[in-house]
């Protein structure tokens, strides 16, 4: 046998004078196999050291054992918690994850999944660009016998296996908890409502002020075009311009909420005395920022984990029916000195 | 042909009467095929829009296209922007990225690489754990030949390409300009100093005491465990517990520096005028701290992008040579108002 080359079942076919195809079928304890012929192939087998070729392998199994992730972005905490979540329940599973990023570009999504339906992944956890408004990219994965599992972002005219979280609730919640505290004139920073989730952060604060009879004033909320802190500095200013009385703000999230505190402060407003701050995400900052800053806590990590569960039952199901799961995990309202408390 | 089928080579070479490895060699272009079969084979690979199984090919390129990359975890902003340079350096060329996290396992960092050798990924760049002491595992993947990069996190007894952040040059820069502010009690909170970067941080805080008379105070250096904000503050207590003179906090990381600073707050310090406070990483909250952050900033996409390039100049040059590429790259200290300044 060469130096420097893996053996391979062709090489141990050749040895014990039968098909390569029976060797495959011993080291997968075929019952077409002798007891005697497999334990000849095993002990040749562990003789050179024999290592499956994976990708042969997936040829003859239709399975790789690769599970394909798409998600908008990797540098969020966000998405990062998600894909550990995912790759802790995948791991235990024996899967490996192929993850990769769109940056938000439909077409280069729309190359994603195709490559990925060539390298023959088992399945497909994705967080469509916020520009996904057609879905046929999605259905041939699923005609290929694919199985996708959508997290996060809703395509709310799409069917499909779904996990997301409530963010309607969790704005719901917090602009609620500012009204409750006696603050009538609380500012919204909304992202861009192009991406469902923040248009439902929106709606929870508008809904929060309806259900609990405090008029809505547009010139309290500033609609900015992304979610980084410089988007917080910029729409704060915007409101101070304004000139008009707000006593709290309600971010869409914590990074738009440190940029607007710096502002504030800035301005001389006292953090939470003339103005209660609430963010959302619960970044890892959050409890250390100064003052600590309330905020909305989503449960990412197991948004991951459920969501790659949902895709491992495909697998031991082995149908893709009609029938979808649909779960709505719940964040929570975590209140800290950036907001005056329930008096 | 059958519905709900990808069209093969070997249904391509049925319907023309010649081999698959004909079609094969067609649809490559490769000088033995006659131009008539070509012909042939293109009009009947557009007829069934016939994808190439990126699989199959690859068995026979011997190039899957795939590159593998190992981080200790992914849900840090460092390794999650590292990525991103990663990616953008191997879409462009084309390739995909498989990335896997050790978790900081030695065992899971060896299991993936073998997973990775069984895949023939094309080449594989690792930031290994801070346990990883010996380098068989590289060796296997070297001697499959699949090059190898390494990046950030040094191994300094194995020879090999590197890319990493010169940590010491950032401490050293740090700790110098704290002691010009005329700073010259300076506490510093160590992570744990098995992880060579973390190490560098300690000599460089060592080395600018040393260069510049100042003498070494043991009591102002705490080894933590850990380097999330939590341990900051833990080790903070601990400082102020031993009741010594201090006037400047040199942090091995923001995080650390931020729970640091939380508990010099509480215990009615002002910073800086008391005690300035520097960090490390330029997270992207730094800035927006109050007050903003002192830090030092890494080139953390450059060195994904650059790490990346080292390996796809290896897949140009087709070889494996014992001339090993080691990039250093420098860190550069960012001032804010955390510190006093230089009068």
């Amino acid at each position: 046998m060469q130096k420097n080359r893996q053996t391979t079942i062709i090489d141990i076919a050749k040895q014990l004078g039968v098909s390569p195809s029976t060797v495959s079928r011993a080291l997968h304890n075929h019952p077409s196999i002798s007891a005697e012929t497999k334990k000849n192939v095993l002990a040749l087998a562990e003789k050179y050291s024999y290592q499956p070729n994976l990708l042969a392998l997936s040829l003859l199994n239709k399975r790789t054992g690769i599970i394909g992730i798409v998600v908008p972005e990797i540098t969020s905490y966000f998405f990062a918690t998600v894909i550990s979540g995912v790759q802790d329940m995948v791991s235990s599973a024996g899967y490996k994850l192929l993850i990769c990023q769109s940056n938000e570009s439909f077409e280069e999504e729309k190359k994603l999944l195709q490559d990925m339906a060539l390298l023959r992944v088992d399945g497909v956890l994705i967080s469509p660009t916020f520009r996904t408004k057609t879905f046929d990219h999605f259905d041939r994965l699923k005609s290929a016998g694919i199985p996708l599992v959508i997290f996060d972002r809703d395509c709310p005219h799409y069917k499909a296996d779904k996990v997301l979280v409530d963010s309607y609730d969790g704005a719901y919640q917090a602009v609620e908890y500012l009204i409750k505290t006696g603050r009538h004139n609380i500012a919204h920073i909304a992202g861009p409502i192009a991406f469902p989730t923040f248009k439902q952060r929106l709606d929870g604060y508008l809904n929060a002020h309806y259900d609990n009879n405090i008029p809505i004033r547009s010139e309290l909320i500033v609609y900015s075009d992304g979610f980084s802190s410089d988007y917080g500095v910029d729409a704060f200013v915007q409101l101070i311009a304004r000139n008009k009385k707000l006593d709290a703000l309600f971010a869409v999230n914590d990074a738009v909420a440190i940029g607007a505190m710096r502002v504030i402060r800035e301005n001389g407003y006292r953090i939470p005395e003339d103005i209660s701050v609430v963010g959302f995400d619960d970044e890892s900052y959050a409890q250390y920022y100064f003052p600590p800053l309330s905020t909305v806590w989503q449960p990412v990590y197991e948004l991951g984990m459920l969501s790659a569960k949902i895709l491992l039952d495909h697998f031991a199901s082995k149908e893709l029916g009609e029938r979808f799961r649909y779960e709505i995990l719940k964040p929570e309202l975590v209140i800290r000195e950036s907001s005056i408390s329930l008096s």
